[in-house]
């Protein structure tokens, strides 16, 4: 279950501390040229170490492509690529090699696959993600192509929250801050928050929000295979996704359908128009046409800087402590990967429809 | 993509005014007792008009099975089942026949197929989860011949919450309430608000909460395929569903890492332990043993006996308006499919590991 | 694994003495009129007892649609179709309760499931091929509005055998012989060999040669899901199939490449035309525009109704010999059947590129 | 769709002339110890020049393996692999630039994608299978721990026909002939044939036979998804294969039902025999645990050293000749690539079950 999406779709690998990590994109539309500095730079965003509230592990994560590209374009045959694991110090780890580190996925694939390989996480380490990031970047591009944009940016860190409604907000502003939030002053809050948790080794979870501009209407399918659910299904396989919901979401719960229906209207040129979108642009499982907007919730990063008690393969109570530098949140990291995972979902949905 | 699911599969037909809705189960395990009054009895409970807060209509819907059961067993073989719609009065919808109505599948529908069945929103009607029910309690047996048990139940009404977590529950209790809250002032609550929006044909949201129990260790994948993302796919292509959270979900992402990593210690017997469950049974994708437990929020139903302002298919101004007697609240009858496709994603993640 | 196909699917159920066969078709396209006497039509082509060389026994076999059709066109739903089995003389099988009748699927279904259902086979019954036929019908329909007819006969029945190549043959004769073989020389060569065979209680194998004409450049896919691949897989799936070749085929392999090359000239329009088609309209896995043939080879059918030796589920020795009249040869039933996964392979592949 | 399986999968990557072939395996179980040197040696059997009678290019193929292997051992996580491709002498092709050569999948692949790659096939050229060979290696690993082995060979080059049936061979001597055919004196025919038709720069089709023993009863399915139909799939993805047939296939087809029909008998010891396998090991589309074996057929290679008549992309007439060595006989190193897809589709299928 390595393999993501029905049209275009990814096959990720790598673990941690293997040779490389990667992936086969397939089904990508022949003749697209390819923008290689785009996806460089994609995959630059979600590298550690861009600034002092995130890890400073260095990974000079390079890009290669194997297949697929002919003269600067696609060529319709799949198109590999990988990134090579350079900072690979696996005795580094050698001192949880039989530990199962709280809320970390040690213990489930120890169960699931009668072994771990401890370095870093494995399979499971973050790394992973530089697969869907280089596929996202190359879904973005076609999307562009046909006029759609994916956006995200952090709307929650901790308890400073952004109330501004993405409509309100001047997404040029987003990589200008380091936690990746277009207001300048929520930025500043959710900043000095994590640099607060940072400075006693513990870590802090958050939101992230995502909009879709330009997403034709039909876009989904009606009972299985909503837009929603794909979108929902992506998400949540991002390490430390703890939960997604889209339009007026959980927070619209209280409300009357009287004060969330999206009314249609005869527009001044005859056409319908929307007055809200309390929908999410998503209506039965089908795209409306209108933006789709999502909230994704993360976790907090288990890996601390505290001392924490847990046991080891044989049962024994351990302490562990990680050492070094840490990440304290995840969610500047995590914001290249939301918007690749809706990236992938809406080009493998136009594809199919 | 009316077929759900990997090895346990759900093949779904029908529309509110044809001849039947139905499904094909696939991939049953073979001689399983088929307890057909137990199967009868969950979709009686997604059945409108059990109290006098949901919908009056009469659906006597009896389930007739096709195939797949011999001798009282399953044989391996595909399980078609059909409910005939009794119900069918077509005329009733004449009214809506080129109406788009407010939030429904409506329009995008009619975007996407180039078509549109007025009558009681055709495929997207909410009689479509009458096969999730059925396919869901031929899952609920085959689960609890594996000790595992799926409780969901009804724990936001609008602004009316149960505050208690689900460990304090006694789930006996949910059934006795017409809106499947467990807690009794609280249902009271939740009763009281749903008569009121009711009283003024308006409709309210709400949350509902899904515990399993009995999981083993081991079932979901470690990148795509978590069980977390099946969980979250299955539960956002319920009708009216706008998010999903399983375990600390979006109301922990204020927390710290130090507040709510799970951390396991050595038990008197010497295995394993864990001393909390933030993560909801679910860690790195994979299942842990704990319980699993997660959260569904739904919108207002869209259909109000309120006047509404809307368009036609030629983009004229109309006012829509349900007749008769409407379901104010969605909740008592979502409880039931919650658990269906709960059912049916343990079920199939359990056949796939 | 009863669903079939990636865009167009067909869903499979029933045994042969259940209540019903029957599938459900998703994935067509919507705003296609239904010719539901066709459709009955080419169900009426696969029925027993068409003439006196193919079993005898009564299956009125009528289709009735459940779902998926408004006011006689497509709408985009699924579409659920059932035939009622009415001719359910289980006590016929009694005597078979406890046999592994040769060469039928009665042992190895009852080692993989652990169970059986002795009468007419079962889930295994060729009954089952009926929701391939009015699923391939439905087939048809789409695509002969896209042009694309598919034609098959019978090119050889034992060791009587139809030298002509397709294209000498007039498909208008095909349905006007009981052997469905378009030369009526060696159609009558055929009914003799059969009839022959059927007064012995035996059986005869034969091949089938099946032709799709219009389909258009560019369906199929260059590595796996080659068409011919596809092609392979849907006939391989048929019952009694033995055999699949396309183009040169098996017949084909004692030729040089400077005989059997295809080659491409410029046509007097200044177009690029092909010499010859030893290709079979295929490759690399694509369809290149020219007339895709194909051969599918059949077994005789094992019921036979001369007395064999075999053993029951306890391994003691009987003999079986079944009763009534029986279907010597399965080749003009399985004309249809081929057709309709034929239809079924090309649409799905046409849907899919 | 360069994935294949259902739990075993390989995803394919890589075209002639790009950086490198290689795939991604996922589902492989964990635990399994790699035998590099095992992998490495089939793919140095399917390599060219092993022999006088096979192109003599240096292809000096090394797989490197990027993940999926700790400490000498699956992990569970996907296995990527990839051969650089070092013979890149793309000049060499230039004269091919526009011209579509006979019987090639140039053609079709400019339709379907609308560009080429001119240089050596590209994505279709025969270097794609060194993905399965690595692949199928990976699989045969796992399957001789299961006590399963599979075994290929030519049985018939042009018209030099092995007649005995395969359990009258001796397998230990199929890598002794360069043409991997078991039996002596045949295969000093099917050698002088093939040199014959290379001395004329012209290419000869033939026959491979696989066997497949030690599989247990019970795998495949009983309607779509038979093994047979799985086997046949995987197979017609071969390059320039043209047909399968499996047991009696298109041979016994003359033949009737009281011939062919493999009749149960008791065992001394009690259990239940089977006196004949001309269903080769299949029946009903599952496994009866005897012997599977099939043929697959397969047309002269396209390229020739003969001139050609053929057209360029703008439709004027050329000619084309293949200069330096070429194939004459595509079957000796077509040998490693069935026996691969066979062990591929038996394990997936074994898991599957």
């Amino acid at each position: 279950m390595n393999t993501w999406g029905n049209i275009f779709r990814l096959t990720s690998f790598g673990e941690s501390h293997g040779t490389a990590v990667g992936g086969v994109i397939d089904g990508c539309p022949s003749n697209i040229t390819v923008d290689l500095d785009f996806i460089q730079n994609e995959l630059n965003r979600r590298k550690p170490g861009q600034s002092d509230i995130t890890t400073s592990r260095k990974e000079p994560d390079r890009v290669e492509f194997l297949s697929g590209i002919y003269e600067g374009k696609t060529t319709g045959a799949p198109m590999a690529f990988m990134v090579r694991n350079s900072d690979c110090h696996s005795e580094d780890y050698d001192n949880l090699k039989d530990v199962f580190r709280p809320s970390h996925a040690d213990y489930t694939w120890y169960l699931k696959y009668g072994h771990r390989d401890h370095r870093g996480g494995g399979r499971s380490s973050a790394r992973e993600t530089i697969a869907r990031v280089v596929a996202g970047a190359m879904a973005k591009i076609v999307l562009r192509e046909n006029g759609i944009h994916i956006v995200a940016y952090t709307s929650q860190a901790g308890n400073i929250r952004l109330e501004k409604p993405y409509t309100e907000l001047d997404f040029g502003n987003i990589e200008k801050t380091p936690v990746r939030c277009p207001d300048g002053e929520t930025a500043a809050q959710m900043t000095a928050l994590i640099r607060e948790v940072q400075a006693v080794g513990d870590t802090i979870g958050g939101v992230i929000t995502c909009v879709c501009k330009g997403v034709p209407a039909g876009i989904g399918n009606p009972v299985f295979g909503k837009l929603s659910a794909a979108l929902a299904n992506a998400m949540m396989s991002i390490p430390a996704a703890k939960g997604f919901d889209y339009g007026m979401g959980f927070e619209g719960v209280h409300q009357r359908g009287s004060e969330v229906n999206d009314l249609f209207y005869r527009t001044d040129s005859g056409s319908i128009g929307i007055r809200s979108n309390h929908s999410g642009g998503i209506q039965g499982g089908i795209s409306n046409g209108e933006d789709i907007y999502f909230r994704v919730a993360f976790k907090p990063i288990a890996t601390l800087l505290q001392p924490q008690s847990t046991v080891d393969t044989n049962g024994n109570a351990v302490i562990v402590k990680a050492a070094g530098r840490h990440d304290p949140c995840v969610l500047p990291r995590a914001v290249p990967i939301v918007e690749a995972m809706a990236a992938m979902t809406i080009l493998d949905q136009l594809l199919l429809a």
